[in-house]
């Protein structure tokens, strides 16, 4: 469900669809490759970008991001289908003890498809930059991404969106929220690398609050890239100004910009009325969880909530667990109950009276919502 | 206890004591510090430094950090004893809102004395590059250092030895190993950033094992600094030289000559007849666990086990756990259980006939433990 309530120009947009990955082979000459027509794996995927400055970023992702994925499996497929890697992608070892070493490293074929959902999203990124600018078009946006594949489900996300699993005795989060608060470290890290990305206008440090002239002299609460803790500092002034990471929460800001650390695009973004990129602290690496599928003893409601941070604002992951719990047991023979638990999750979060949510919060952002049943992932066959 | 097995020079070395930490008071002028004399918190301090390259750092941080440290506390106590730190350290709000913010950003007394331990092994590793380069001495050391303040225990580690929490029903890991493999994304990507620091000599990508002149043109398994995953590239010649991380497991080295990524000193190490330095890839701030004792529910024999890596390379936390769990019970009345526990860890690593390790595995390494027994940490007063 991808809910359109906030922009004139939904920000929110998905994608979802069988994912067909062929065959490479290798002809005589081994630099020769031959794809197979036909297809040889099959998975799904789902995805949800979550915009900002517009939703040409997000249209993009939502129409290239299954592509870029698509190529670099089939790149690796020999891999995949293998009972570990080889080495060698022609399978050849060169060295007799070439197994040992990846069996030492610990490599596994699920390694492979991280490895390929890490390049997708900067293929993509990449991709979107060359289209924007040729457009003449700006924005970004998050993406998270779903794949089901070999009984495995793999999860990417570079932003704030996120997914979780819920199961009768089980709320599991699949996902981590890369934002500014939760990438200080690397962020400041990055400002006291190349100090000139800040062009002299913003602070690295942290403190609990922007500085004031009065606070010149004080001995105030502080944080720089290599701590987890904090200590005071003696006020200076270069630490009045703008605070390279600012707010808390909801409102923490990059550069007094950006809610989120990671995503797509975003390449021409400039702090208002400056010339300073954000682009530069930005990651389009997806962090990828796996969930082994095959391993869960599945039930018929065991499902998985992906959705854009205008659900998680106002619910908790509690919450939606209830909701899937309280909603799915009843509705057994309907066979649109997964969509229709996602139209009640939205419902939820347009602060009606029947809300959940405490007080009846209401969110103004966009949201959108796949329920995944993992029931029928586990159970079908792979031409599903 | 401290066990010299292997080197003619035990590298291994440690320190405990009574931490005292005396209270700062402002005078007339906000500029001016008046320490009392007498004590005004008091704490345990337990610290175990594992050298290497001679003894010299090891030795320098046992006499060395629990002075920054206590330095570090005494510059911040105003803010330990309060509910909450202040903004300012002279308690003055300059701004109304001051308190909410600090509220606000989740800043709490333990957050002070996470900073000063981040703050102290920094200031430890300064001293010792300055003592060791005006004594014409080299050599570094991993710091594993155990504070009990305040109710709280706060493990501060940089390096690879290890403390656990070992109670009746519960195993709790209370650091986390840096070493090459570990931190092997941070190390790459720095060498991503700085790639001068390589001179030209060193791969920064990983492969499963160091490529030959056999391998040049072929697709083989790699990882790079933004990948967790792994992919294939094709091999070309600058892909054969010597990987910045080399080996698994205990045998993973930096630079092909070190083992563990985060300690003090260092400071002059080089690569073997090269002028490559290993210290801009090395990390002297630790990272701070915490764990509220005041919380627990102690009992007489939960202890908090310390030691340096040649303990863990022999055995593993289950089996430690299991030789606390058959010693302790039936010792209670021995005042000096905790000290022959700590001896029979060590003894365990000799590999004689009755070592609970699979085949009588043996330590070579210098072993060195603390057993911390946590109920007199909880039940006795501050002056212990």
């Amino acid at each position: 469900i991808i809910n359109a309530e906030k922009s004139e120009f939904n920000e929110d947009q998905a994608a979802c669809g069988k994912l067909c990955i062929r065959r490479c082979e290798f002809g005589a000459e081994e630099e020769w490759l031959t794809l197979c027509p036909e297809e040889f794996l099959t998975g799904h995927y789902w995805a949800l970008f979550d915009g900002h400055g517009g939703p040409a970023a997000a249209i993009l992702a939502a129409n290239t991001l299954h592509s870029c994925l698509r190529r670099q499996l089939e790149a690796v497929v020999e891999g995949l289908v293998a009972t570990q890697p080889p080495m060698h992608l022609n399978g050849r070892c060169i060295c007799s003890s070439d197994p040992q070493f990846v069996e030492e490293k610990g490599i596994r074929a699920e390694d492979l498809v991280i490895g390929a959902l890490e390049s997708a999203f900067q293929e993509c990124d990449e991709v979107i930059g060359r289209e924007l600018e040729a457009s003449g078009q700006v924005g970004g946006c998050t993406a998270l991404v779903a794949v089901s594949l070999q009984g495995k489900l793999y999860v990417a996300n570079a932003g704030d969106s996120r997914a979780i699993l819920v199961r009768r005795d089980e709320i599991r989060p699949l996902s981590f929220e890369f934002t500014p608060e939760t990438e200080r470290q690397r962020i400041q890290q990055l400002a006291f690398v190349y100090p000139e990305l800040l062009a002299g206008e913003f602070t690295r440090l942290e403190f609990p609050r922007r500085l004031k002239g009065d606070d010149l002299g004080q001995k105030v609460l502080f944080r720089d890239h290599h701590m987890s803790g904090w200590s005071y500092k003696r006020v200076e002034k270069s630490d009045l100004k703008y605070p390279l990471i600012h707010g808390q929460g909801r409102q923490a800001r990059l550069l007094g910009t950006l809610a989120v650390s990671r995503g797509l695009g975003d390449h021409q973004l400039r702090v208002l009325d400056t010339n300073i990129q954000l682009k530069p602290f930005l990651l389009s690496v997806p962090q990828v969880t796996v969930l082994d599928v095959g391993q869960l003893e599945l039930q018929e409601d065991d499902v998985v909530v992906m959705a854009t941070d205008g659900l998680w604002d106002v619910l908790s992951n509690e919450q939606v667990a209830w909701l899937v719990r309280s909603f799915l047991p009843g509705n057994q023979e309907d066979p649109h109950r997964f969509l229709k638990l996602a139209q009640m999750l939205i419902h939820s979060t347009q602060g009606k009276e029947d809300s959940p949510t405490e007080e009846g919060q209401v969110s103004y952002d966009d949201v959108s919502v796949f329920v995944i049943p993992l029931h029928s992932q586990g159970q079908e066959s792979s031409s599903h």
